[in-house]
């Protein structure tokens, strides 16, 4: 945001078109109902036992004669906005925002509250503002969500105020967070290539000792130790970056001498330039190399050649239970609440056999 | 959502917790300011002529007397509740609803507006709802955002209301539509590709008819036109799906014996397949076939081997020339106004080579 904003319009060619006042009592007169029956329907409270006739009658009414409830003046009276403030610090550049953002607002929808969404793009400042901003508006709690797995400081203007974090947590668990339970994720997904005979498992960590990255070794770490496998760090490649940071890391793993039967990726981005290092070298998938990954970014794990076996970051669910928590409906303790990352399981893992030379 | 919402829960552990009610005053007496000034800096009027340091003290003492100044007080005071309702159809699958939000934010931020979200998941009745919710709370305008480029009916909920609909438009063209000019990327790809010397040129259309695809298509053609070159229509194979399709579409058109020496497919995803039609042929991109795409959907074009050449989508741009049309900075005429789709240059375009045997 530019440090001198441009002022509003004051008003505008749009903005003067505006509807006459028409009450309550208007539309129950044009669809021949009471105003209670009106007000049900529009706060959709009891909504079953009102036909849906009738309720299509209102609405019809409600068209026809511009009527414009005002929601602001009845939360000034109930002391509640139905709104809920979404703060995610970022959006733009995956799906997996709007993964979150869907399941708070599936969750907002059944209780009749609306998301108050701002993406703070990573400035503090930006942050600072929209908390004030949300807080301005009523909002009845806030949902702070990050895209990656990590620790916040709560903001001071939130202090005493309803918040769950999503994706995040804060190191000293003052509030509810629900993260993803990265470190059962790596050890399921280690469990799976042991479980299909795999002995021999290279990793592709292109996440730079990320949490995600830190807490899923751990897990493939434990994999192995359970299965009994002494692990070998030399089997872990460290790169940095996405698919091409995967390619990298599996042409260290597959070129040597002793390659492993299969790898796992930290991530479906990972594991797609690794699906291009296994083609550099004339390795089929998975005949000859069985490939996991994590996320399950649609886009790239249900489409890659063979289809990516992998685990999936529960964001949805992450939104959905951090929006029941904001509201009471399933209270969350304080401090973190881990999300399984369950198994998809598709076209990347066999068996390993002899490796062709 | 369900027939019967769940009411919501009158209260929660959470929202009982509320934060003494302190006025401006006491702010101002906190921060040694006048009431003006904390006005001036929590509505963020003037800012560049007031300090930054007398800023941090405000805010300072909002954040500890825990001062909630209260936007719908005002806005019924003001008859504008500086908030914008953003409905979209789609938010979860890619990343382009997200890059729309984030146009639409960046501009609403600059004019001190927050954005009311509003994902309708392709649900007319919850976009109903959707829509009547937001008109309650009096949003100063509504953007409607659809995920692929179509034609919407506004609905009659919105008539005489402030609307801009962004990567749709309505078929009589009543309101200001921002969407993306399909035809003259395409003919723009194609004519990237004529001038890299390829008069043979395939079209992958995975798209199934839609408009992107039959406006891309026009725009193919008409390249061609202007080249001189007369299009043979078994040129374009039409499948209908993701990757698998780009890759059927893609062995349609390698497999004949007058193979192409170019590749326009109509989305990225398509080019993604391809990609792997062509590797399946032996063919190297791009020294025996160049594959153009469409979208510039980052975590495939950015990261394909090699890189995809693409046209992007203009999704950021629609979402901020909308909102500033909403506002009514920059008015947008009734009627489609169409954004440019700019070339992508990356590596799999080069001139044609003859066709190994």
């Amino acid at each position: 945001m530019p440090a001198t904003p441009t002022p509003p319009p004051t008003t505008t060619p749009q903005t003067r078109i505006r509807p006459a006042r028409v009450t309550m009592q208007d539309v129950a007169r044009a669809a021949q109902v009471s105003q209670t029956t009106v007000s049900f329907v529009l706060n959709d409270r009891a909504q079953a036992s009102i036909p849906q006739e009738t309720r299509d009658r209102i609405w019809q009414a409600v068209t026809t004669l511009g009527y414009r409830p005002n929601a602001m003046a009845r939360a000034l009276r109930q002391g509640t906005s139905n709104l809920i403030g979404f703060v995610t610090d970022e959006i733009a550049t995956t799906p997996f925002a709007g993964q979150i953002v869907r399941g708070a607002q599936d969750v907002a929808w059944q209780h009749r509250r609306i998301l108050m969404m701002i993406n703070t793009d990573h400035q503090s400042d930006l942050e600072q503002e929209a908390l004030g901003a949300l807080l301005q508006h009523q909002v009845d709690g806030i949902i702070l969500a990050a895209m990656a797995h990590k620790a916040v400081t709560l903001p001071p203007l939130l202090e005493g105020f309803p918040v769950v974090l999503v994706n995040a947590y804060s190191e000293d668990d003052r509030v509810p967070a629900v993260v993803p339970d990265e470190r059962r994720g790596g050890l399921e997904a280690t469990a799976h290539l042991l479980a299909r005979g795999h002995r021999h498992i290279g990793v592709v960590d292109n996440l730079d000792a990320s949490m995600a990255a830190t807490l899923r070794i751990d897990g493939h770490l434990q994999a192995l130790t359970d299965a009994g496998i002494t692990p070998d760090p030399t089997l872990i490649a460290r790169v940095n970056g996405w698919q091409e940071a995967g390619f990298d890391g599996a042409m260290q793993l597959l070129r040597r001498p002793d390659r492993p039967t299969a790898l796992f990726c930290l991530n479906d981005r990972g594991a797609m330039g690794a699906y291009e290092a296994a083609r550099e070298l004339g390795l089929h998938i998975p005949e000859d190399l069985s490939i996991i990954g994590f996320d399950n970014q649609e886009v790239i794990a249900a489409h890659l050649r063979p289809t990516l076996t992998t685990m999936q970051l529960p964001h949805h669910e992450m939104g959905r239970r951090g929006t029941l928590a904001l509201l009471g409906t399933e209270p969350l303790p304080r401090g973190r609440t881990l999300l399984h990352c369950p198994l998809v399981e598709r076209a990347s893992v066999a068996r390993p056999t002899a490796p062709r030379r």
